[in-house]
């Protein structure tokens, strides 16, 4: 078995062929860089996952975390791992030079990110919730809390963690019951229960930074009072080093599924009224801060779905491709040799539509990435604004559909195996269990339909939704070559068919209120992941066609094989969701509780 | 938390009022039972199922057995149940009374054993193989070996267990390496290698009798040349005690991602050339004796496969109903009380569609084992005929949908506790890990494809098809009640759809070989088994109407509501597959390998 974990020469092809990541190297930004940098930084990125992640993916699934005279005890590989990535620098990959980081784009070091999770997604979330924790502190704390804090995360000295669920209220932030007292001398004092904290307790590091949401007594009701509060493990003294332990507990370790090597826990803050924290910005803005990093961190979890899926793929591959089993249908001559699996066209439907789905998973999330560089950096105003605008609609497509079909595609990747995917023997199973997280953290699938068709198609007067339609026809325009065509023409009946359904619930939101409207969210997410998903697979068929190298030959026929899957097999799926949608269906509002 | 294992309400009238259980005890050799003696084994089989079996579903999932001096040592909890089991007499619920047997019907019987299934389907699996094994040898095997083996086996004294697979060949039975050498004395001596053999080392009783596949040297090639062996792990003295240890020797236990409370094993035979074993029946007819099992085994792992999925909807519904989080849609007043999650709609969905998948799923296995029921005793010698082959053509159907959407139903059970799901604090991940074998286990999904409209659907000149059409046809125009007829118009329009699609794939076969047409067998599968699904959505949904009490106004406004789901939501999405098998679509078999 090859340990291919992420494809380079399908990565190459979305970053430059697909993405034109390339244009990025003329912006001001980025002008240090180059095709061979964004290689070379991935060259690093595939070693150390390779060496430092892989190695231990399934030891630390067998072995997790526990808690043992009063620390949590974990397999040792995972600090050498966390040291390796910081000690390499891919925490800094897109802070500036004069930072210290390596000024990527974003693209580049979602790229680079991928290649980690798909080598053990648990170990790279101490590093990752590090860094996302850090974004926040950086970009809303005050300058006190930034150099207190900042350098010291960067280096890898402190962890981060995002403290957001309370045990009674689940993804409904607006009960949390978590109290910041304030204190004469500015900072406040908190006293709650939060659940589900990722690396909420780890020996890591020196120190623990959580990032805590509470409510200041006397704010509004409901997501508007809610502030966002630096809690560290332990306090810093005057020179910034970890000193007195902070009145935050461990109340207990959560075992999961999957995703094992992540500790999972449930902590107490202020049991004893001594737990100290410091206001992050405004008061009552918490939840605007959180969401930004939140944002990202939803492409993020996307992504990290995708790559996993694309990895037990690419090991199913390679186990159809070596394991004999059977002959062709109708042989009858027994004396002929098994041959290797993938030769059964049903070997080939399970891996093509692995395939079909990740590789769109991927490619959707890294055009989410390239939006990101675009509001950052591109030279024009409105460029900048159109980007964002566009990534917050696409947000809860590019969170959902990758952790949707990402696990799908894991579960087939274990049928490919039959008897032999289910047994710990084979990593397959592991992938599944790891990533049936993606669908349920950070906003659930559920969740994030109701986002987006409760909230974010409206925005800016639906502006969002008329540039996704307007870049989805800019690629249909494009398409020239006649094997492309039928793509295009399915994806172009289907623009209109998603505008009618958001004008159809648009007019029963207003008519009737959100009731019903908001009940078929979920297949309205569906409706519009699929398109995004098919519109990913024109342009890798359209980009895939234009490689011109012989080498490239077998590459692009399975690019486009691979789109004809999407097209023909999966596309037309949501086309009764269009249809449920525009009807108002009620189904599921007319199902009394008592029914059931 | 309640602990539903099944919901009695609604077996009831999955036996009654759909399924005219009733009807039976007219006939012979079901006289002396009656409705209060079925609920009477049912209340027998909950309380044991509850007492003995649920209570350590989950600690035998964290404690899986092992191997430890020489023996495999697992919970003792497990021959407490196995015991209990072989005492309460279910070992024996279809044997005649003559033979200590409770004589109840095959549908009456699987209700029961859908108990104790759901309540824990990892230890149940040792009753279950050891009855399968007694059927063959009570079915094929001489009248010495049925006098040596049956009374031991039937009284809990011998497990018994299905040594097909091989390490090399997996599903490919043709190329079996294991041989048997026929001795002087009549018996052989067995030699090779067995893989993932269910229950295969165990210390519950006090032997094991393996039931083995072998070739006798000499004989044909492929599946035509196999036999079948008895193996006991101790060779029996001449009182039929175990005596000798015979040559099968514990290769290795294999850890699984779930139903990890069965010992799966591979087995040596033969290291020392010392494995003896006894011909059942006539040499080389042994796939046929074992496949004759292993029919009856399909449809109980597709009513496993139910029912495991849905427990995890019967928890999830408790959860919905008794967990508070958020609040009505546009609720800005967040003085007033969390709501329980169900009020939302789309946990409605959540819940819904398990309910839609999982009682279509329970509702076809009974179905099946009604027609076991009168293959068996039907008065008229055609209807036994009708029954015998509308059950052989839907045993693919009744094994592969309920794996399908049971798994299905598990993974949304997940969804609806959010985080708690995911954790091994709640049980409906282990229903999902012990839920996924069974798309695996006896014949994957891919491969019951295969079998149906590879052979299934032509035997007997397609009488199989004819007999469904004509079951359906008759329950659409029995269908009175208005509410129902937009179902039964929808399932009309299905019919002649899958003679269409039937059609061209038989013309494709002859006149290109089976290559193309049986690429796309699994979405002719997925035809079949939605259309099946429907047409039993369309029975409940009739059969509820015709309920008269007032205390079941809620039940079947709660099975009217699934099937209106399930026509509105699920059927039409095989549309596409009817399109694609018309077409004779050829995406998977034009794949190259190498484009991968």
């Amino acid at each position: 078995m090859s340990d291919t974990i992420l494809d380079r020469r399908d990565l190459r092809f979305q970053l430059f062929d697909v993405l034109d990541t390339g244009a990025l190297f003329d912006r001001e930004r980025f002008r240090e860089h180059s095709r061979e940098t964004v290689e070379a930084a991935l060259d690093t990125a595939e070693k150390l996952a390779r060496e430092k992640f892989a190695s231990h993916n399934s030891l630390a699934d067998g072995d997790e975390p526990r808690f043992e005279n009063g620390k949590v005890v974990m397999r040792p590989e995972v600090k050498e791992a966390y040291d390796a990535y910081i000690e390499a620098g891919f925490l800094s990959s897109m802070a500036s030079f004069e930072e210290g980081g390596m000024q990527l784009p974003a693209i580049a070091a979602a790229a680079c990110k991928g290649m980690f999770t798909a080598a053990n997604c648990s170990s790279t979330s101490y590093p990752f919730l590090t860094a996302a924790a850090a974004n926040v502190i950086r970009n809303f704390a005050s300058e006190t809390l930034r150099e207190q804090f900042l350098p010291a995360m960067m280096a890898g000295r402190f962890t981060g963690t995002m403290a957001l669920t309370e045990p009674h209220a689940g993804s409904n932030l607006a009960d949390i019951r978590t109290r910041a007292l304030p204190q004469e001398d500015g900072s406040y004092r908190l006293k709650g229960n939060k659940i589900f904290i990722s690396g909420g307790d780890n020996e890591l590091a020196e120190n623990i930074v959580h990032l805590v949401l509470a409510k200041i007594p006397g704010g509004p009701d409901g997501v508007k009072g809610i502030s966002l509060f630096v809690v560290p493990k332990y306090r810093l003294d005057g020179q910034g080093n970890p000193a007195d332990r902070n009145d935050v507990i461990l109340a207990g370790l959560i075992h999961k599924m999957g995703y094992r090597g992540t500790t999972s826990t449930a902590l107490t803050f202020g049991d004893n009224d001594d737990c100290h924290g410091y206001l992050i910005g405004e008061p009552h803005q918490g939840l605007r801060y959180m969401f930004q990093m939140m944002n990202e961190a939803r492409v993020g979890v996307g992504f990290g779905a995708a790559v996993l899926g694309y990895r037990g793929y690419r090991f199913a591959l390679d186990y159809a491709r070596d394991r004999l089993q059977g002959r062709p249908l109708g042989t009858t001559d027994f004396s002929t040799p098994q041959v290797p699996i993938i030769e059964h066209a049903d070997v080939r439907r399970l891996l093509l539509t692995q395939k079909a789905y990740t590789e769109a998973a991927i490619a959707m999330c890294l055009y989410g990435y390239r939006l990101v560089d675009e509001k950052d950096t591109a030279e024009d105003q409105q460029a900048r604004q159109d980007a964002d605008l566009l990534l917050d609609l696409l947000t809860p497509v590019l969170k959902t559909w990758p952790s949707e079909y990402g696990v799908m595609a894991n579960d087939l990747a274990i049928q490919v195996f039959g008897g032999a995917g289910y047994t710990r023997e084979y990593p397959v199973e592991q992938y599944w269990r790891d990533n049936r997280l993606n669908p349920i953290h950070e906003g659930t699938t559920g969740i994030h339909g109701l986002d987006l068709l409760g909230r974010k198609v409206w925005l800016a007067g639906g502006r969002g939704l008329q540039l996704l339609a307007e870049r989805i026809s800019a690629d249909i325009a494009a398409t020239t070559d006649p094997r492309c065509q039928p793509f295009a023409s399915a994806l172009q009946a289907m623009l209109p068919k998603v505008q009618q359904a958001t004008d159809v619930v648009g007019r029963q939101m207003q008519s009737e209120g959100p009731g019903r409207a908001l009940s078929n969210a979920y297949a309205y997410l569906r409706l519009v992941g699929h398109v995004v998903a098919a519109w990913m697979w024109l342009r890798q068929a359209n980009a895939a066609l234009k490689l011109e190298a012989a080498e490239d030959a077998d590459f692009a026929a399975g690019k486009l094989q691979a789109a004809r899957y999407f097209f023909r097999w999966e596309l037309s799926r949501v086309e009764l969701d269009f249809e449920r949608l525009c009807e108002g269906d009620d189904t599921f509002t007319q199902m009394e509780p008592r029914w059931f």
